[in-house]
């Protein structure tokens, strides 16, 4: 009997890009890309579901679901309430993602660190004007220590930064805000970080301090944010990932200056990386030994 | 007898700090800071001097001098021809001015490689559009392998980039930039290095390559630049470093589009680094032991 999997991406175009590579790797499986083409009997004899996001009401027509893989290092929006408790989840785990954001982590704090803005703007003027050096070994505070967050601290300790880790463990969050003139988010979504950067903390926060967010949008009270950085005790903020995404054009975070949103990019996933880390944990499941980068569901990463 | 130190720093309140730190590390020196005050007599009564250029016609005044130090790595602007050819040069080697140029040259890396300044144009447009990420490990060509060079190829290699490093006894120039989407100067300026890289050279950078330049705007054939970027040739470049410091406000590089202009800022000297390894220096010269940091004035670095 087939195997039969449903990849649940973003976007048409790379669902098929991502199914060329899958299919490539594992011949014998069933493919589907589309869930709202499918019937309750096609649902019913889905085994495994691909993906970063389940849709409302669609986890619990899955009833023969026996696996869920992450494309993404963050689960949140996998573990929906009508996802059946017995099911195991585990993620794929891309180097070349960690990578990824620890390029955009270093050349955030980079770019704030060494004032690239204001050189930016001088040059509209034709203006070459040296400002004393700010203080290039800055401390950053590093939410999240997991694979993401130790990835990213490694060249920013090669570029002369102390980088000051923090988990949900560590307690005492806004005492470390207080020491950091930089402050990254790598934590994964949870009942217990979402929201965890509002008003509050970014009081702690010290005058002039910047933030970066490589996480998810959910961690941050956005509005809160843009109260910080208007009153000027925040310098500003580099937003890869945002409440809502894609980011509506009258979203309020566009134009406040010294908030910079990006759309996302931080890490992507590379098809083959995923399709490779799929087709392995496939055959753990089929051989009936533990999956891979399983994900704790009750923990929530 | 007393010890007379002549500072040669560009502007005058940085020469006043700097002989603040220097006398509080050797009470005893005599220092002097305006060259254009002295007659000849107290020119010739100068031992050293300490600065990062020689201007012209002064060198052949101090008769006396038994010593240059060079607060710069670079020390063409000390190589003038009128100074006499027995006196020993020798420089600062600042570690942090290492490390500020690391950071320069791995924010300009990632700013081109993860297109940054593409992200910042949607923005303006409040647009969420997400572009494939073009090649976060792009070959870096690293040309000169001395302090600077080696100390900025660290944090690249730690951010996923391949770093191929070139030197003047290496050859075949040209082959290496045809394998580099990015090159970085951090050479000393010679008269073998000066113009190194021209239209010839550019015309060997893959189509799209992008130049960062931290050592000498004279390592640059402006014009030849300039004509490489308009053509869409190359990609664009990121100048702290110009052949006319301060850059006047008509020169063309201010406004060529993907041509950024920083005020020389990837490094800054620290006032204490420089009157530590100088005081240092000062007692191997009095002590008659060899100076640390030497300078072959021959070779030019």
């Amino acid at each position: 009997m087939t195997t039969t999997v449903l990849l649940l991406t973003p976007d048409p175009a790379q669902s098929a890009a991502l199914a060329a590579v899958v299919q490539a790797a594992a011949p014998e499986l069933t493919l589907l890309t589309d869930h709202r083409a499918l019937d309750d009997a096609q649902l019913a004899a889905i085994d495994v579901v691909l993906g970063w996001r389940l849709p409302p009401g669609l986890a619990g027509r899955l009833t023969r679901l026996r696996w869920v893989c992450s494309m993404a290092a963050g689960v949140e929006k996998l573990l929906v309430p009508d996802l059946a408790p017995g099911v195991p989840m585990s993620r794929v785990v891309d180097p070349e993602q960690a990578l990824g954001i620890s390029q955009y982590v270093a050349l955030m704090c980079l770019r704030h660190a060494r004032t690239l803005p204001l050189y930016e703007a001088q040059q509209m003027e034709r203006r070459w004007t040296r400002h004393p050096l700010p203080a290039a070994r800055h401390r950053i505070g590093m939410l999240g220590w997991g694979e993401v967050g130790r990835a990213a601290a490694a060249p920013l300790q090669a570029l002369g930064f102390e980088v000051a880790p923090w988990r949900r463990d560590s307690g005492a969050l806004h005492a470390l805000l207080g020491r950091c003139q930089i402050v990254v988010i790598a934590l994964p979504l949870t009942p217990e970080t979402s929201g965890l950067l509002d008003a509050a903390a970014f009081a702690a926060m010290p005058r002039g301090a910047y933030l970066i967010n490589v996480a998810r949008g959910g961690h941050i009270v956005e509005t809160d944010l843009i109260a910080a950085v208007q009153s000027g005790h925040l310098a500003g903020a580099a937003l890869d990932v945002q409440q809502h995404e894609p980011l509506p054009a009258d979203d309020p975070l566009w134009g406040v200056p010294g908030i910079t949103i990006t759309p996302h990019i931080a890490a992507q996933p590379s098809h083959e990386t995923v399709a490779r880390q799929f087709v392995a944990g496939l055959r753990c499941l089929q051989a009936g030994r533990p999956l891979p980068n399983a994900v704790d569901r009750g923990r929530g990463y």
